[in-house]
Order: C-alpha cells, then structure tokens, then sequence
C-alpha cells in the first residue's frame, strides 16, 4: 500500500447562482481590482489515501466526491491531482 | 487586454488545526472510506482577469489573495493556473 496526495475541488455548476462570488467580486471592485471577473468560490478538498496505486487513489477520491463531498444536485467535482505522498516518518 | 482565467486556493497554514477537515474525515470512515486520512479544506476561487499577459493576471491574483482572499496570520495560498479564458460572445 502506497500512500497518495490527492486535491479536489467542488464547485457549483455553472446554472446555480454563486451568492459568495459575487460577494468577493464586489469587495475586489470596492479595494480596486477591476480586471477581475465572474468570481466563483469552491471547497478545495486535499487527502491522504492508502491505495495499491494512484489510479486506485482517484477512484476512491472520486466515491468520496460523488457520496458526500459534493452535492449532486448543485455541485461539480473534479480531481485535480494525484501524487505520492512523502511518509512522515521517514528519518 | 486578454481574459485570463485564474485558479486559486487558499488553505489553512499546517500548524493550524482544521477542525472542518476533521470532521469530513470523520464522515467519510463512518461511510467506510478508511483509506483517507488528513483530510485538509481550504477554498477554491476561480476568477476572469483582464491583463496583458499571463504573468500580470497572475500578479493581480497573488495581491487579490494578499489584500483580501487570505488572512495571511492563519492561511496561505497558491494560485493553481493562469490560462487563457475563450470569450463567450465569440459567435
């Protein structure tokens, strides 16, 4: 069993209005960065998986997104990335 | 003046206990997924950006995250990806 890094991000679909974006968006306007646009706010999930391999890590990360990190009706998931976890212990 | 489209994440530092973290892993093993560990939360912010070139959209990200998306005393943050955003009105 290796051990692997994974990040996940959730966001809400695109259809569904993001009340806390646009709360950010209006507060960069407000201290002067206007160049920024349509600001979306998400989770960004990083875990440690113990899995034979990183395709295994993904799979398990991906159950994880689908039974209760996301919400299905509302949110996307993506796996952004998956990659050897450096043990703690090593001297 | 391009679009960019940016990827942030802003994370608790590692010396701070992240109690949301906790309390996901704790919900994922009592759903059986005992193979993750540490689970860490931190937000995600996707944003547009007009700018030059990629290295000033990613320039303003970095001080968007530092005058406003981070509290730098607590949390850090990293801009994930500067890429180049497909106009939509493009017919």
């Amino acid at each position: 069993m290796d051990r692997f890094r994974v990040a996940a991000v959730v966001t809400l679909r695109r259809s569904i209005a993001d009340v806390q974006g646009t709360t950010v968006e209006q507060a960069l306007h407000a201290l002067g960065f206007r160049a920024i646009e349509n600001v979306r706010i998400g989770k960004y999930v990083e875990m440690e998986i113990r899995a034979a391999s990183a395709e295994e890590a993904h799979r398990h990360a991906e159950q994880a997104c689908q039974r209760l990190l996301a919400n299905p009706v509302i949110e996307d998931y993506q796996i952004l990335a998956v990659t050897p976890a450096v043990a703690k212990e090593v001297p």
